[in-house]
């Protein structure tokens, strides 16, 4: 057997997020089907985490086990005349049997997408949040730098999170403004359910000026979920890059 | 009266072209349906010209007369409402009422997009032609310059072409590579039928070394359709601007 890493990305839209549920279309059901009518056998994949529905990656990993003679280099081609438009390998290699698509990540950053134009621009719309008011971009920059290091994230989950430990380390978040699109790249050790969208969405909030960049200090000193924190919409959210 | 300057975008994916035609869903269909919904009364647009099936606009431009309470700048909220999600008003302005969308146009500029990374990538697979191979950028730089300027495009436009009179001007041919995305931004006095991809089309063989830049002059000059030059496809082609 062969363990192989799977580099892919794909469109959330039509998708009722990553993970296989019954009766729902997915897109770990999607590649499963795909590879295991590649290699005419049950294959099952394994990646680095799920994504909701909706969310987009552009870098998702998966790994999964094969015995086969397809070369490695004719797979991404092969696979991808197997799977949906809205999925797409950009790259697979052998890797150590070792190699774990979740447990091995050292890094994740997601990148989350702003169209601020008065009215919606038709290229972004289907990987942006359209915002028309005037966003403070300087208040959003202020306000992140509380949120980077280790830290117990509480505050910024969903309360659905079923993980108990929410000591996270966020390395960075970058945020650009560039002809009226406001991007975030947020990066970190691991994220917990809701994290990215919720930290966005309370960066907005300050942004608007609804809220000071001191008060997001506050609320994630105050370790608790019922903050009533705004929740970016999924749409506007791309799993961007994993280091492994 | 009052003549309304509608400026708007759409997804050309889910489009049979722009015009309307019986049984299938169009853009100029969807545009007269939401306005008459929203004037409860028969409203018609002019549009600058018709895009393809699958073509896209960032910018395309179409008036119409209405008498109206509502205010200008509350048009462009309330007619996106009632549009589907792939379209989408960006401005509207009064104009006097001898405009015209289509007799008015001074220069348009189509921007075609090529993703050209190994495999395709999510975020341009809706908006872009894949293409794998390294294209020589020099090459199509220098071959573009042939057609910049006041000529007989016969030979760069489809056969099934109506109009008597091929001679248009090309003011301008730019291309630009970044992240392995190559634009073509091409300005004109206007343009025939599939003439922006044929020209695309074209420029790609030279840039994948199986025509010279010459050639493209040769082609020109020969006024001729049947040379079998290739058609770029219709999802990496964007109505970009406008100009009256």
């Amino acid at each position: 057997m062969t363990r192989i890493k799977m580099t892919f990305g794909y469109d959330g839209t039509e998708f009722a997020g990553y993970q296989v549920q019954p009766n729902q279309r997915t897109v770990q059901a999607e590649l499963d089907a795909a590879l295991s009518n590649v290699f005419s056998k049950q294959v099952h994949t394994t990646a680095s985490g799920r994504t909701d529905r909706g969310v987009h990656a552009v870098h998702q990993v998966a790994h999964f086990d094969i015995q086969t003679s397809v070369p490695v280099d004719k797979m991404p081609q092969i696979i991808n005349a197997h799977l949906p438009d809205d999925i797409s390998i950009t790259a697979i290699e052998v890797v150590p049997e070792d190699f774990h698509a979740r447990y091995d990540v050292r890094e994740k950053t997601y990148c989350y997408v702003i169209d601020n134009q008065r009215y919606p621009r038709i290229l972004h719309k289907r990987f942006a949040w359209h915002i028309p008011q005037i966003l403070d971009i300087q208040a959003m920059v202020k306000a992140s730098r509380y949120l980077i290091g280790e830290h117990d994230f509480t505050s910024f989950c969903s309360s659905k999170t079923e993980v108990q430990d929410k000591v996270r380390t966020i390395y960075d978040i970058g945020i650009s403004a560039e002809d009226e699109i406001v991007r975030f790249y947020v990066k970190g050790n691991g994220f917990l359910y809701n994290m990215v969208r919720t930290i966005v969405g309370s960066l907005v909030e300050v942004g608007k000026g609804r809220e000071s960049p001191e008060a997001i200090e506050t609320i994630l000193e105050a370790k608790d979920r019922t903050q009533g924190l705004p929740t970016a919409p999924p749409q506007g959210l791309i799993l961007w890059n994993i280091l492994y």
